[in-house]
């Protein structure tokens, strides 16, 4: 027999996403085998179980869930699907856990392009090879044309905890230094050009990136990290603000330090949007104990992926103003950094 | 102070959810904290960290994710918080796991009623209490009006294994007896029943149910289960026909045997689909040597919740036609039941 009729898997006739494709039958079966089984092959999810099988080395884990409904699927530097890793990989590491099993789940539309979720699935492929982590559960379920708008992927994950890292801004103290690892808003303002079409802005690109690595350098490094959180949704503001909160302590921070490209910083004063609002997908905003700041800032610019090759310290904790950020401008002048109302940019992931 | 006053919660002008309490500014917090963090109320949620932090006995674990997209969201005998909470501890159930923590992630759509959201996340407070499990991780993305239809729930859900249940279908022994743990096809005739508004079958209620009180009664008590799988999407049937096609063994299964309602029945018949293809939600099948089977059928019968009293043997795993399951019909003709080819019934789970 010609080996080119030699093909394993069913010949499908469809170029795009039927009903019957999440419905738990032969179609779903030829969907998984044909898209999620070759580009996210791995011993436990090849098991097709209803669950997937994990042995740690300890019972200290971490667990998060994050969806992800970004629009458009595809723009400057990423995918829904890098987004989906690199978000759930880094709400682990931040937490201090190493990123080892994410589950994912699909809701997608009737008549979404199969070509377009290969290549998302590649993506989400691609990003977890990078971040070491493997896909070890999935689920897919098929909503009619005009139900959903095109895809939404859920991404669920496990680390298992660092015992050296027991990070939690509750802790911080006066004195602390603020350190970010680059450049603000890139990710927001890199979806908002794709989606609106600004063409001066066309050089920005997604800043859509697993901080595992760059997060173990330092924890490895330097101890006494106090507290780590990406800043996404609301940004800069959202995660300043939930610290000075959380642990009753001020903040203030120094415009001038604090790195934002100019088409990002153009972009954002068309838009009207403050760049510390807007979400970014690889960036992570560490407190450490003073007397450590120099040690991460030179851990983080050294890291051999280029992920933190921009760190800067951007202000730090004090004792006035408790439960508030506050933002000394380039002139001197300072104002409060609210948190932000809600929702200025939408479904930026 | 007039305690009437001292509401500890920021009032909110809304009934409906807005685009901003998607957007992880202040509207986000107040949705968590109004609406969620009441019902889902336990430590480690409280820490509305970007991670839970678990502490399980062993990192032998089990890990599974599922997205309901049910419509409608409330339906006889349930909702879609029900099943999203059911669902997830069955899989881990099925698999030998004890369900310890759950994450849930909300794709809500604008303009969605904050009191039918309150009757959802209350429903998965009490299903995830009835189950023993714990509600530990959560995110919430609000799409604007038209890009969702209402409300999609995906849980995620971890489980510790139990060292004496390391099923797996590919074991399945000729012999071995199939036991079902009740009727069939309950869950998705009770949603076509909301959904199109059959009257004469207004009595058909969903089963959606957690069923790891029951596993775990049959474990306790009988030794060597070969093979348990609750049959959702695709019914008796698509789970029959993957443990046929994983173990190469046939698997026979007798109509007369099979426990479906006389309503349920109808409403099928009027509908022209097959129950063995229907969902069920609160239903076990079991693979079990015959040596066992009688001590198994006893110990659902008698198990304190209910959930398997009808349970009944339905058939066996056979030699003949490998890979492939066969129906004696009442009149002792013998038909294949297939594979379901694809969606009968569209967003039942």
């Amino acid at each position: 027999m010609p080996t080119a009729f030699n093909c394993p898997l069913p010949v499908t006739k469809h170029e795009t996403v039927q009903m019957a494709h999440g419905a738990g039958g032969r179609l779903s079966r030829e969907l998984t085998e044909r898209i999620f089984m070759p580009r996210l092959q791995n011993p436990v999810l090849a098991a097709l179980d209803d669950q997937a099988k994990l042995h740690l080395d300890s019972g200290d884990i971490a667990f998060t869930t994050d969806t992800f409904v970004v629009t458009p699927f595809f723009f400057p530097g990423g995918t829904i699907g890098d987004l989906a890793v690199n978000g759930t990989v880094n709400d682990l590491a931040v937490g201090g856990a190493i990123p080892r099993y994410l589950g994912a789940g699909f809701v997608i539309e009737e008549g979404f392009s199969l070509k377009d979720l290969e290549t998302i699935v590649q993506s989400i492929a691609s990003s977890a090879e990078k971040a070491g982590v493997q896909i070890v559960a999935g689920d897919t379920k098929v909503v009619q044309n005009g139900q959903c708008d095109g895809i939404f992927i859920n991404t669920s994950g496990i680390g298992t905890l660092r015992p050296d890292a027991a990070v939690s801004c509750a802790g911080l103290a006066a004195g602390d230094v603020v350190i970010l690892s680059g450049t603000l808003g890139d990710h927001g303002m890199a979806v908002m050009t794709a989606r609106e079409g600004l063409s001066f802005s066309a050089g920005i690109v997604s800043d859509t990136a697993a901080l595992n690595g760059l997060i173990a350098a330092v924890l490895d490094e330097v101890p006494g990290v106090r507290a780590m959180r990406d800043p996404t949704r609301g940004g800069l503001a959202a995660t300043l603000n939930e610290w000075a909160e959380a642990s009753g302590k001020g903040i203030a921070i120094d415009e001038a330090a604090i790195p934002v490209r100019d088409d990002v910083r153009g972009a954002c004063e068309l838009l009207g949007i403050d760049p510390l609002n807007v979400a970014n997908e690889g960036k992570v905003v560490l407190a450490v104990p003073r007397a450590h700041a120099d040690a991460v800032l030179r851990t983080m610019r050294e890291h051999a992926d280029g992920s933190g090759r921009e760190a800067v310290a951007i202000g730090e904790v004090v004792e006035d103003h408790p439960g508030t950020v506050v933002m000394r401008n380039v002139l001197g002048s300072r104002r409060i950094v609210e948190m932000p109302l809600g929702e200025q940019l939408p479904r930026i992931c």
